[in-house]
C-alpha cells in the first residue's frame, strides 16, 4: 500500500498534528508517457503554513483533503518516458506519497556523485537559491558592509550568512537558542550571534555588534527583532523579506511600529520575493553555489526526521526551533 | 533693517508660533567674491519638520535661535562675484531671511521669461524633480497600471498623479476635502479620488475604484491610510516612500500593521527617497517637466502667503491642509 497525507484542516494558529491526515491508497500505475516515482526525502519549511490558509498569496492555497506539496527527491522506479530512466533521481515540488506518479514536467536531475541527494533541497536547491539571490539580487553586498541575518540558524539563514562573508562582509546572526549562536560562530563563521531569548535589548545588541551600522538586513522572521535591526540601518539599507517565521501562526494582523518613516529618513529600500522571483538567474545561482561547496567555501546543516509518518510532526517542529539548517525528513 | 526668522525652540508634537522667533538685524554687505540677494518667494515644506526635531535623519537639524533653511527664490542686488549680475533671479537652499550675503555655491539661476519664478520653487524645483524621479525611479510606471497617490492635492501628490497619466497610467487620488476631490478630478485629470475623511471604510473605496488592484502607490502620508492601499496592491507593486505628513507631528512612534507579511506574499518593493539621492538624474527630469509644461500637459496650484512675518503661520498651515497644492510666501 502506498501512504499518503492530506491537509484534514486548516490550522487555526500553530497548526498542530490533527490538521493532517495519514491515509493508504493503491500504487498507482505508470500510464503512457508517465513515470513512477519513489519518494526518498521530503523538505519541510516554513513557508507551507501560509499555503495551508484559504487566502491569497503567490501560490494557491492547499485543498482540504488533497495531499500536501513541498520539495522532494525521488527516484524514478519505472519509467514510459523516454526521458527518464529507472534509478536516475529528481528533485521537484511533489505531494507528500510513498509513491507517485509524474509526467515529468518541472522535475530536475540530480546526481548523487555530485553531492549527497538531500543537498538539493537545500544549499543546491530551494534554499541555497533563495540565500543566494536574494541576498545578491535585493541585498546588493558590497566589500566591508555590515549584513545581519535573522533567523540566522535556519536552512536558509545560515547560508546567507556565508556568503555574506565571502562577498567580504561583516555578518552577524540572531538566533534562539545558545546551541545555534555557538554553531553560527564556529561552523558557519559568523563574526557574532545573537541569542534573541536572552538578549534583554536587542536593539542595543545589534548596535554593539554593529558599530558601523547595518547596511544590509535579511529578514526571516519580522516583529519586534525587525523592528530591532531597523533602528540601527544606515542611510540607502537593503531590506530582504525572505519570510516571517514568528507571524505565520498568528491568527490576527500583529501591530508594530510604522516602518515608513524609517524608510523615509534612511532612503532605504525593503523587498519582499519568493525565490521563483528570480528564476532567470537561477543556472548562475546553482553554479556559484556548486563552485563554493566544492570549494569547502560552504558548508550546511541539515536537520534529518526518519519516516514518512514523521512529516507532520517534522513540519511542526520548525515552529518551535527544534531544527538545526534544513529540517528533512527521510523516508 | 533685514527681518530674520529663528528657530527658537524645537517643537513637541505639532508646531505652533512660539516655536519661532522674528528678529531684526542690519542689512548685511556682500564682501569679496559674494552676492547680496533679496528674497522674493519662500518655500515652506511638510519636511522642514522634521529638521525642527534633534535628531538623525538624511540632513542635519536646525539649531536653536539659527535661522530656518529652505528652498528660496532671490534676487542679486549687489554682487562682488563675476557670476552674478544685479537683476539675476537664482533659486537655492537659503535663509529665512529678507536679504543674506552667499558665496553663490548652490545657486541656481533662473529664468522669468521661461516660466513664473514661483515655480522654480514647484513644478520645475524640488516638487517637480521629487514627483518625477520618485515616480520614475522607484515607480517604475507602465502603460496600462493602476497609480495610487496619497495626499494627492498636495504640491509633489498633484504633480505624481498628471505625470501617472502622461505615462498611461489609472491614477487614483486620496486626499481631505471634497474641494480637493473636485480639484484632482477636474484640474489634475485624476480619474478618481477620494476623501479619506468621509469614507468610512477606505480599503473598500481603493477595492472599488482600482478594480485590477494597485500596481505602485505613491506615499506621501503613511499610517491608515497607507494600510488600507497596501491591503490592495498587485503583485509586483512599487511603493515609493516620499513623505509621513500624518506622523511628523507623532512624539512617539504609532503602532500599526505590521507590513513585511504584505510585502512578503506580494513581492512587492517599498523604498524612502529623498530627491538628491537621485541627483545625477536632475537635468533629465528638469527637461521632461519644462517640456511637458510649455505642451500644456502638466499644470499646478499654488497657494501663496503674502508677508515675511506670516512664513511661520504659513508652514503650520500645511499640517492643517490648508494649502492647495505648493505653498510659498511672497515677500
Amino acid at each position: 500500500m502506498n501512504k499518503v497525507i492530506l491537509l484534514a484542516k486548516r490550522p487555526v494558529g500553530k497548526p498542530v498534528l490533527e490538521d493532517f491526515e495519514l491515509i493508504t491508497e493503491d500504487i498507482p500505475q505508470a500510464g503512457e508517457g508517465e513515470i513512477l516515482l519513489k519518494t526518498l526525502y521530503v523538505s519541510v519549511d516554513p513557508y507551507l503554513r501560509g499555503r495551508m490558509n484559504d487566502s491569497k498569496s503567490y501560490v494557491p492555497p492547499f485543498e482540504i483533503n488533497k495531499p500536501i506539496q513541498s520539495g522532494l527527491i525521488a527516484e524514478v522506479v519505472a519509467s514510459n518516458n523516454s526521458e527518464f530512466t529507472p534509478g536516475d533521481f529528481v528533485s521537484g515540488v511533489l505531494e507528500w506519497k510513498e509513491f507517485q506518479i509524474s509526467k515529468g514536467k518541472g522535475l530536475i536531475k540530480v546526481d548523487e556523485k555530485a553531492a549527497p541527494l538531500s543537498a538539493y533541497l537545500g544549499i543546491l536547491g530551494m534554499t541555497g537559491l533563495t540565500a543566494y539571490l536574494g541576498l545578491t539580487e535585493i541585498g546588493s553586498p558590497k566589500n566591508g558592509e555590515t549584513l545581519v541575518v535573522s533567523g540566522a540558524a535556519g536552512a536558509v539563514g545560515s547560508v546567507v550568512g556565508q556568503i555574506g562573508k565571502i562577498l567580504g562582509c561583516r555578518v552577524i546572526g540572531i538566533a534562539g537558542s545558545d546551541e545555534k549562536v555557538e554553531t553560527l560562530k564556529s561552523k558557519f563563521k559568523f563574526d557574532e550571534a545573537i541569542n534573541y531569548k536572552t538578549t534583554s535589548d536587542i536593539k542595543q545588541a545589534i548596535k554593539k555588534f554593529c558599530p558601523d551600522g547595518v547596511d544590509i538586513y535579511f529578514d526571516n522572521v519580522g516583529a519586534e527583532i525587525s523592528d530591532a535591526v531597523l533602528a540601527n540601518i544606515n542611510r540607502y539599507a537593503r531590506i530582504p523579506i525572505c519570510g516571517a517565521i514568528s507571524i505565520y501562526n498568528e491568527t490576527q494582523p500583529l501591530l508594530g511600529p510604522q516602518i515608513q518613516p524609517v524608510l523615509l529618513v534612511k532612503s532605504a529600500l525593503m523587498r519582499g520575493f519568493i525565490v521563483s522571483d528570480f528564476s532567470d538567474k537561477f543556472p548562475e545561482a546553482i553554479q556559484k553555489l556548486s563552485t563554493w561547496l566544492k570549494e569547502g567555501k560552504l558548508t550546511y546543516s541539515e536537520t534529518i526526521v526518519e519516516g514518512f509518518d514523521n512529516i507532520p510532526r517534522a513540519f511542526l517542529d520548525l515552529f518551535e526551533g527544534k531544527n538545526e539548517g534544513k529540517m528533512i525528513v527521510k523516508i
